[in-house]
């Protein structure tokens, strides 16, 4: 149990350094890419990361297999705790980077090709930040709330995909009945060409985020826009509390185990 | 009463279907009218949807009309269900195709209009959505919720539309004496030229929304953008939790309902 | 107490007449001065209402002062409730039309200065929403929650002031650092000329409103905006919930009310 | 004891006003710096704040010290005290005033650097702002609520960078892979050129902001969007309720608290 803990803390250690390296590569990957834009070769876009970031990016990486495989072969009694969630993120998060360094040494197209996909893939290096839900009760409390809420998250999903369909509907034939009049000579403007548009604009008003990317323009799409924004307020509002509700009760709960002593809290979790 | 939840389970599939699909032709319909207009007939666009989803959309209409049928003729002790606003729903969804189809033989100037108000009626065929209702939990906890709101709604409409007025008028006001001075000139540029543009401002301030497609540009304008936004809050924040504390309510007592065995929650449904 | 009663719902009416009269007639005149702009006449600006429309607002003031002369007259035991703002506003909301009426006649420079004077007067007009409040239960309750929280909308405005001060100052020094090394060839474009636009921005950002006019462009910046973001969420978060608990608590408190009798409930109003 | 309210009151008065005129030299400072900018000496800018604000200010800090002097030498039984962060606050607001009169009297440009350093940290003098918590309840409410829920604002904190980063993530592949097909004529015009870029737009959208300076612009980018602000909705409404509960129990007790005898109250505090 001691080493585990102390695994936990070398991880997170680890884990912010990670991060951070993670934040300098990637800046450097894409600047890269819009160099090598501008010299010409645009279709094959050659990506050299610096060195040190892929140093540091291994090192990270082999740092993650060794916590991986001690947590493997060192609790065989925590067999169910191994076919978590959490430890195919683990296992996922690792992968791709020795994939990567193994083909790198092939030089064929097709390798190339997979190198792009893979350049993609990277993306679930990112995942690694569901390591951090072992380590801060907030997050584990956030996965619980998640977890219990799911029917009130449909809720809310189905309520908002209800919203965007009727309210892109509305706005679409609002700005075209209002457009109608000009239609003729084709210079009134809208933003809305088809549903589908608007279904963004409508997820953008109904969130209140207001862009402003594309907003109505006519005045009966003005009043499609307020009630969709009234709309949009009352459905996040409504199945909101619920979900908040839930992830009042498990924080709670949380801060009171974690007044327990912290050995027993442990043997619990 | 099984026939009847085998018709849900088959109606939420071919719903599922149907958007789908409706989604697809919307494109292609309104893609149809850009490229219609691009080949220079603009005052008669002439619209032609993709033949499968329009075979598709029959194939619903056909299976709607049909569910519809059943539900008229097999539940004849339903009948105070049939009066109910869902079925005259359901009934309006179906019409405008089987219209659409008896006019397209027609091939005068007059039928050409009718059709092309009925492309615009199209628009009822979204109200399918509320056809969810009956198979969805939460969103009959949600139309109970707005029925049980109507006073809490009236309230926000009435304390926004307040708002807006007077928010409106001042910045109106405020933007014109900022103004003043340059006013002469004619080179201060301001987004407010009249009233009835601010209340759309308004609405965008008070739901916190900003899309920036106009905003005040004077010292006093934006006071009262300040003012303006935080009344918004307010007016937003005070009638809401009561809308939703009767959410709350309604979707507790629908999770105990739920609880209870399912058979006899299709008996009192 | 019965005529009281029959003179609130004429007012209802009127006044819906009334602001629907005054929409249309505000669009009018500024159109007409901007019409007035565009054939040179830049100094002075004349404008011209709609005749129709001056008629039914006269005809409204006619009304407003028949109902202020008669609560004045006949109800001699409401003098304190005639001391109250409510009737201050009556007087105010009618007065501007008779002053106008009685200039009109006059043709002097000084007359026309303040003619222009009361057109941008005729704003006090807007009050006469606040007639409203004698109607509509749920604006009484407004008033009420508004009068009893006071000292939270202090600490808001408080609260509010303070965080646009401090973020204002920040963001203006964030994105004068972070431009600082192309401040040099003077190339580097940022909205944040001195804190008091820095003001506008901070309130836009707290209240979360968003309009993009103005927004950070450094790295630094762009910390201060998130930083003012998460803090506007909590500033206006946390003094709400006690302005909303108050509104709910007169507002249960009226609902109560109005399940008494009407008479009783008119007696006690 | 009486002294120390005497100097409360006396300090609000000054503070008021000398808010006032920092407000006023702020804009001519960078008045004159954009000035001096556009008559050539671009590298080195001088400025020339108005004599008259700099003598206020100059009162305002003499007052100042003699308050923080007064305090110091007159109340000795308050060591403890005095080694608060307030004081610390009000010794460092005043310092920066001295030093730069001090510097003025040189001409070198070592000198003039330090000056211009100065000019930089005179954003200290906001700090002043802080003083205000001795005197108003609210501010020494929200400063009890800050310091009860640092819990609650790391949780916060970590949600949104959480959040952030995924989000970030995400767009920026989204963005990426929606983009591909015309990626090659390289036409295709995107906002999210890395990831870092992508934490701007991710937390303006999960704050639900929106300023507009960069949206998604693919399928992909919008569906993101969606998810991003539906999260930022969730992320934010989570931990606010606590930290909002927390301050109505501060503020409550606080309004007890006052009622209570004043002198009472003064001993307490």
């Amino acid at each position: 149990a001691f080493a585990s803990l102390f695994f936990i803390l070398i991880s997170i250690t680890t884990f912010c350094l990670e991060t951070h390296e993670a934040f300098n590569r990637v800046i450097n990957k894409t600047e890269t890419v819009t160099t090598g834009n501008e010299t010409g070769t645009q279709v094959a876009v050659e990506v050299e990361t610096e060195p040190f970031l892929t140093y540091v990016e291994g090192l990270c990486v082999v740092w993650f297999t060794f916590e991986f495989l001690m947590r493997v072969s060192f609790c065989p009694d925590k067999r169910d705790f191994i076919k978590s969630s959490l430890n195919i993120i683990d296992f996922v998060a690792i992968l791709p980077f020795y994939l990567e360094v193994g083909l790198r040494g092939l030089s064929s197209k097709a390798a190339k090709d997979v190198l792009g996909f893979l350049r993609v893939v990277r993306f679930v290096r990112i995942l690694r930040i569901f390591k951090l839900t072992r380590h801060f009760v907030g997050l584990r409390v956030l996965g619980h709330t998640l977890r219990a809420s799911t029917n009130e998250f449909l809720l809310l999903v189905i309520f908002l995909a209800l919203g965007v369909l009727i309210f892109a509907t509305m706005i679409y034939y609002a700005e075209r009945i209002g457009a109608d009049p000009d239609d003729v000579t084709g210079s009134r403007h809208t933003y809305f060409k088809n549903i589908p548009i608007g279904f963004w604009w409508a997820v953008v008003t109904m969130t209140t985020l207001g862009y402003g990317d594309m907003y109505p323009m006519t005045w009966s799409g003005m009043l499609v826009g307020a009630l969709c924004a009234l709309a949009g307020v009352l459905t996040i509002a409504m199945p909101v509390p619920v979900i908040v509700n839930n992830f009042g009760m498990y924080y709670s709960l949380a801060m009171a185990k974690q007044k327990l002593p912290k050995k027993k809290n442990k043997h619990i979790h």
